[in-house]
């Protein structure tokens, strides 16, 4: 089924063998990775849509092309599969692929409920295999730097987060705008914190002025365990796009602009200090000062977040370590998702218990 | 005690006699414009710092100065008066003002509390007299057109708000960063929107991370009567400076951005539209499509927005009408902080009963 | 050598057989517009290097191979080549093309000279065969755009053109910055001026700081004929990434700015009227006034540049016409290419003599 | 005339008494900072429009008024004038001034010609006074950095200069728009550069596409003693306003961005590394790279520029040395200017002759 004996020799002794099941609008963008990653050959495109999977099977250098996930998952030569499927079948294809011995990268979101996630990471914790969320902004070299950043130091502690990914969008079949869009925001906060994304409650608010049947505005708000709020904005009706990010530290504020590429990332030494009385009247008075220092906007690499991803698929696999974006991560996603639904059912603020799966990425 | 009797041949014969009290941050603005207006004489300044009275006195043609309230009020040829002292002081000089029969406009917000900003135009009313909110951003030449646009129907149904209003801030003694940023874009919604602001339900997410025992971040959802959402995002941390406005309607979305002289209004003539089918499932499907159309920037007028609130109480008072930013404006406003207040205090979303005051300016 | 006699049931009625000379930097991107196009059929890679032409066969398709010029060009089946060589091979290749019958599309600039140039567009016109210039921005949506708006009048007479093309770029080793960026520059000029590109005179101010041994910024300055000044910068040493041009008119202004996807095209409506005094003390005084009025940016389709060229290059070889970028529009920009050159060499301005090869695109 | 006898005692004994004559659009400006500041006493408005002259006397704290020019002059207590009126007149009153010993700052340009200019300069040598010419932008907080940084090497060789001063603006009746806007951007390079201005060789480019009687567009190209050239581009007819200077260094390029409050200087570390081989053709080809480093936007000190340029007025005089704006820079502006004019007319570039009249300032 796979051409993996065949042309073995030509490729690094240490290439993984991988398939993408799903090759309508993502697939194609894993697949192209794959096939040009050294760390990996690409062997089989699985769609149920045999042209589909085809065409893109030719235009990735003559993949061979399966139908069935089942047969896919019994070539003992494969070891791991990216799916690229609709969230609904993210559960039913991963658990099948882990019972099958493969490593397993996932396209966000993780699943389609949380309960999903939880049990895929639980199947992979039990099986010794990778489970790996693709969270593609992750691997930019603007969220990259920003981890580093603040993993240094450089923002001191985190006062507050504001979010924004708005745009005209398509309004989604299955999901409300919190579900489609916000899991870039919620894994780019998870991939940057020091201690991931680890609110204590959630308010979501969403509208639906359209009559579409879900939210296609909405604010996500976050009470987070130190206390900082994080907000985030998240539209489909927005004429103007916006993806920006405010990170608000003690020392200094970063802003991620990822559609300003001759700037992306701009830090502000500015800020409020506060004097260092300890009671209450002295330091809302006369000891605030203010501090207008320089700006600062790092140099970034170029690179490609995908293929970046991949690479780090295949380091996680090698060293027998979770991935940067874990299915761990995937499920502290899930989970703000989660409240962010119960808290528009109830119409109230949801409280999160601590996650204890693993540890933060 | 006022220079009215000997001056007043020389200047129109229809000017209304005005005394500012206050002469600290935002009376020198107001003694300008009146001192700079036909249809005002602005005859005393009165603050309790007798050199602070006499600086600005000076500064505007010598006008008189009085550090007594209740003795300006004795005067019988003062037609009005304009409040710029601290908010709590607001309720009890307007309450005496009124008493003595003198029209009044106060500076934002109207009052220190929604009872007191109640009892004010319950008190105007009685009275006969106008009480007047000087919501200045109202009478901005892009507030003002984008009234018009909205009252002629070219953004269509109001879908959508989002307000901005972030910037490095003063954190200040009495307040906390709703009840001092936001009092601005809640006039401005009031002001533009059809119906003026009414709100039925009000919640608020303030954040203190400084510990300056009170919000300095907030963000504050509105449910308007229409069904629609309005967020705004008031922030004194930001060390990039914001004042944004979007308006999305069913027919075009408005953007305000106070920060771009060479554009502040821009209409966007884009949006999605959803068929004619009645059914939810037909509606969230395939009858959805897109509009990309132009973009359009409308001129506007050059005027300094004080000249033209200052022109607008004269007018009000004239013709024995309530202003275009009224004591009613004032307390709609005061209502939403108010329910932003309880809001924070309760963890949850606040309903507001409706509003009977009055009806929409 | 090409497939074409055999594939060619599958393909439609009128398809033209292609083939792409150069699979270096650009042959690549006409390659996959032709592959795409349903007007062609891309039979050929030519390439000396035969690695090269095969991976680019490979991605698109599976065309056939072939290092020989004299050869590709001995295939009676053969409609028409593309040429995306270095320019100093332009002249050559299409030459022995035209001689064999094929119709030509030539990568800019057209050619290494301007008696190169010349030449070509004489062969073209004694065989009846199309030559066109792939001046490719001309079929970008924005400066088709532009054209029409100028066409139809919008900006009323051109008074003055400024256009801005710098970024660090790499230093050329055959051509200094005039050639090797103001061909872009120059073919917009030409296909949206109504009378095309026809300066009277040309003065280049070129300056070579590093000591690379050509000019690295540039400065070009055109009188055209209608009494109106166009400036173009062009710039390899520039921090900033900057593609913008404005054309003033006497009726409104309009801007492009490359950079900016949402608001690519502005058009003005600001503006110095004149009165209609004939005296020029009347004009210089107190006759002018000034328009503030609107701003608009029009809503552009979606398209690829490159397939709308090779559309219009299928469509004119089909109408036995000139191409929108006919050959003459390349001679025209050589023309101001080198009177670029013989200014700097001369240290002031050239004058042009009127074209009279064929009329504007 | 002046109250300086009678209020002297209440004054720092330090402060100089001034004069201001022109009360038109400038002198104001002039007459509030000196009013303002503690290094003077502004004793006298002069101007022949007497009832100008005593509106701004009064808005300046009571100045006093006289209408001629030689009856200022005479009063012995007068240390120093402020000349703000038009350009033609600027020599006769210089030198009535400076014969009566006073000091003299002269708004920009220093004179109408640069005959007069040397003049003016010659007759402040030859009595030992100050002549400090007003380039107000020379003492802003960005262009003071700029110049420190340049002076640190910061920027390594001057490689190129681009200065774009764009606006739709009031046609002048007597000057065309270099003499009316490109002072401002040779005042600034004049101060920033190491050496001063000092061009070997000035090309114009004017135009005129309105018919108004002078150049409306210009572009002004400077060959610099290094060999770098400077380019000026103004423009009173363009609807979209820039204030922009590039400086390109062989270490960082530096951007001021004027109307941009939030970022107004920025400093790129990127540019063009040639390698150190000696030979052309070396150098041409392999050995240059790229150097993409990051971006740095220093804080700015916040003060009002023409508040720094009285003092420094003051402190020259005290001091009995240049102003750092001196006589000296009005001159060379003023050279470059005229060569500008003679360019225009001779339709060619102009060759400067050292300027011997004084060490840069």
């Amino acid at each position: 089924m796979h051409p993996s004996q065949t042309v073995g020799s030509a490729l690094p002794e240490h290439a993984l063998n991988v398939a993408v099941i799903g090759a309508g609008y993502w697939g194609p963008n894993l697949a192209r990775n794959f096939h040009a990653s050294p760390d990996w050959r690409l062997t089989t495109i699985c769609d149920l849509d045999a042209e589909r999977a085809n065409r893109l099977a030719d235009a990735v250098g003559g993949a061979a092309v399966e139908g069935s996930v089942q047969a896919l998952l019994e070539d003992p030569g494969l070891d791991a599969v990216a799916i690229a499927t609709p969230a609904r079948t993210h559960h039913s294809i991963a658990a099948a692929a882990l019972a099958a011995g493969k490593h397993v990268l996932v396209e966000k979101p993780l699943a389609d409920t949380l309960a999903h996630g939880e049990q895929m990471v639980r199947l992979a914790e039990a099986s010794g295999l990778v489970l790996m969320a693709d969270h593609t902004y992750c691997y930019t070299p603007a969220i990259q730097k920003i981890r580093e950043l603040i993993a240094a130091g450089e923002l001191g502690d985190i006062l507050f987060i504001d979010s924004v990914r708005i745009n005209l969008g398509l309004i989604q079949q299955d999901v409300d705008v919190f579900w489609d869009l916000a899991p870039h925001d919620l894994a780019i906060l998870d991939f940057v914190l020091p201690q991931g994304l680890r609110p204590v409650r959630v308010s979501a608010h969403g509208s639906d002025p359209l009559g579409a049947g879900k939210a296609c505005v909405g604010h996500l708000v976050l009470e987070l365990e130190t206390g900082a709020m994080a907000h985030i904005h998240v539209n489909w009706l927005s004429p103007t796009k916006i993806r920006q990010l405010v990170i608000g530290g003690s020392r200094r504020t970063l802003v991620w602009d990822d559609l300003n590429p001759q700037q992306r990332v701009s830090v502000y030494d500015r800020g409020v200090d506060l004097g260092t009385g300890t009671g209450l009247a002295e330091r809302s008075q006369s000891n605030i000062s203010y501090r207008l220092g320089d700006t600062w906007s790092p140099a970034l690499p170029e690179h490609e977040a995908l293929a970046a991803m991949v690479t780090e698929f295949a380091a996680s696999i090698r060293a027998g370590r979770q991935a940067q974006t874990s299915g761990g991560a995937g499920v502290r996603v899930l989970s703000v998702l989660d409240a962010a639904t119960r808290s528009q059912q109830a119409g109230t603020p949801v409280a999160l218990p601590t996650l204890e799966l693993e540890s933060a990425s």
